[in-house]
């Protein structure tokens, strides 16, 4: 059990010693093992605030002594490194089929991944409440585990403004909800509770994790009933001006095509969402998945019904996505979600349409590929973002009880 | 007549007294007019040697003595200010139909505004050929002021990659075309040349000199034959991986519409870019500014026919930006070029299909206006990174002869 420090929010910090003990922690997770006097020689703090700050994050457990020293001139040196294992955070993702919920140490390890079906289309109600239920199971096991709980992050697949409300979100039937609210209360008050774009989470989750790791321009599609991009520029999170960027889902891409969620018709996510890959009447959450499983069968079996409509939904894909790359022209832009279990037969001529859409030669150099991370990358890209906040100086302090 | 200082490019500057040149001149540019003991106190360097930089800048003429003196407790200070009235910035711009070129002073003075018409779709050389003289004649005026030339950026409509070639550029009918090396070159190899996009440009000028200044989220929409974004997220300029962002003119928007310069049919520059708005077969580059000239004054007659072409125009121009505005959820996109005089008739319904075809509520925020820099933005936009390398070390040397 835990409590955090409260009081300004991190772009506030301004306790010397806060932004000290931050200074170090990063020191050493970029350089362990390293000893108090190689933060003292690279941080330009004296030796003795050094050791006063090494014993504090000691205490804290987010660092730890090696147990080996290193011989040098003068005393051995003890050697120090990030531990972070008391501490977890929670990511967790509701969509229109299915919940999921990851956690993660400080230090980047995944201390579990659970996905579940669930009809996310019953309203915000029941989401909460569900999202709700589901982080209070992580958070006993992770307490039965002796680790504290940093906070949760929820990705959600639609509009979210920067205080954590929910503005839109076409596919689950969500207008106007104050999840990062409901969700805090829900949970007792006690933990950071912080809400994003599902799409946005995906990307951070791509951008630090994922096989694309660190390309300024990177583009993460979502790829679920609805279809979300979370874009990176430059190594930033490109959110726009009021935090709604990203919906190719409704860029237009049959004229007068089938109705999408959103009130229009023909858009990308009504075209080759998973809704219109799968076809006919909509299916309940739990067949989706088994939906998608028969899609790769039938598709591995050469069915030639089921590899035409995958090539056709690849080139309408493709095209929607030459959108994206002649206004952004990304280094990367990765597939997830539905789409990777379909990547071998959605890529061909998605490449293809992207080729034949971007103005710019070779596709301006971009390039499509499908996710490693499955439908974790936005719980990913949530958990991250808590641990996020302890270098932004939400330093956790372990309760003494 | 100036000479430059060569050597390394701006992000290279490691040269100390070059910095603290640059230090101070920021300094009195953003809290003029100040005294040496102002400069010495904010920036932490000694008296002594803000005598010698401030001497120095006095020499280059980068800065001047406002002749008031300020009696403060001691000895009365000498005011400084910026002067940079000695040299001059060209920006220039390419089109289809026409060339520009402004100068500036490093003040920020508008010193010349010149435009002519010219048949950019002649080819390459012709075209480098026609910027040369007409830089080389800008440069005989500045000289006939006194003034020195610091350098020349070009705007060019089509794919500029960092080393100034212009991969494509369809309207002007270029491919690979090494502009920066050839103009550099044509004007004997005397100045800096920079090329880039001329909707970066056009955005440029607009994030420093428009009506939206310092909007942090702003896209520029080039309204000229062919029609390209510059965008603005988060105060920088987004240029994607290989710096061929922004190519919404390619976005398509009727099926199977009329041919577009880039090969491909219905993009949104083939129905709303000048040649579509004015309809009939191409006309000369002099009979553009006239035909503009004529369907303003028929809109402003209520030609009916007229007003329904622009009706549908604004409203397929909507419902390109509406795909950018879903994307990258700006704060404000301004028309530039020919929508400026068309703007009245082409903002209504262009706003009411931003508004249908935008996912977030009221367009997400998204405002749609017309520019008031006309079709000196780009060429703006150009003398202004120009001014922008002497902020970035390369300070100018006033030659003794």
């Amino acid at each position: 059990m835990i409590t955090q420090q409260s009081g300004p929010r991190p772009a506030d910090v301004a306790d010397v010693r806060t932004t000290n003990l931050v200074v170090v922690l990063r020191f050493v997770r970029a350089h362990a093992p390293c000893s108090r006097a190689d933060v003292a020689a690279a941080t330009g703090l004296t030796k003795a605030t050094v050791s006063s700050l090494v014993a504090d994050l000691l205490d804290r457990r987010l660092l730890r002594e090696t147990g080996v020293t290193e011989n040098r001139i003068g005393r051995p040196a003890t050697m120090l490194e990030v531990d972070g294992s008391p501490y977890a955070a929670i990511g967790m993702e509701i969509n229109a089929d299915y919940l999921t919920a990851v956690a993660m140490d400080v230090g980047g390890t995944r201390l579990l991944s659970w996905r579940r079906a669930f009809d996310g289309t019953a309203g915000p109600a029941s989401g909460t409440a569900a999202l709700a239920a589901l982080a209070r199971r992580v958070i006993a096991r992770l307490r039965a585990d002796g680790r504290g709980v940093l906070g949760v992050t929820v990705g959600v697949p639609g509009l979210v403004d920067a205080a954590g409300v929910v503005h839109l979100a076409p596919n689950l039937r969500w207008q106007d909800v104050d999840l990062r609210a409901d969700l805090h209360h829900a949970l007792g008050g006690a933990f950071d509770v912080l809400v994003d774009n599902d799409a946005n989470l995906g990307v951070a989750a791509e951008y630090r994790y994922g096989p694309h790791a660190g390309t300024p321009d990177l583009v993460y599609l979502t790829g679920e009933v609805g279809i979300g991009a979370g874009i990176i520029a430059e190594g930033r999170l490109l959110r726009g001006s009021r935090g709604y960027s990203g919906e190719i889902g409704h860029v237009p891409v049959v004229p007068d095509g089938p109705p999408c969620g959103c009130g229009r018709r023909g858009c990308l996510e009504a075209v080759v969402g998973l809704g219109a890959l799968i076809g006919g009447p909509p299916p309940t959450p739990e067949h989706l998945t088994s939906a998608v499983r028969d899609l790769v069968t039938r598709a591995g079996a050469d069915d030639r019904h089921v590899l035409e409509a995958l090539d056709l939904a690849g080139d309408r894909l493709g095209r929607g996505l030459s959108v994206l790359a002649n206004l952004l022209n990304p280094e990367t832009i990765v597939l997830g979600g539905y789409y990777v279990p379909l990547a071998p037969w959605l890529l061909p001529s998605a490449r293809a349409a992207l080729r034949s859409g971007v103005l710019a030669p070779d596709s301006g150099g971009t390039l499509l590929a499908a996710s490693t991370l499955g439908h974790s990358a936005a719980a990913l890209g949530g958990a991250a973002r808590v641990i996020d906040l302890v270098d932004a100086g939400r330093i956790p302090l372990l309760d003494p009880a």
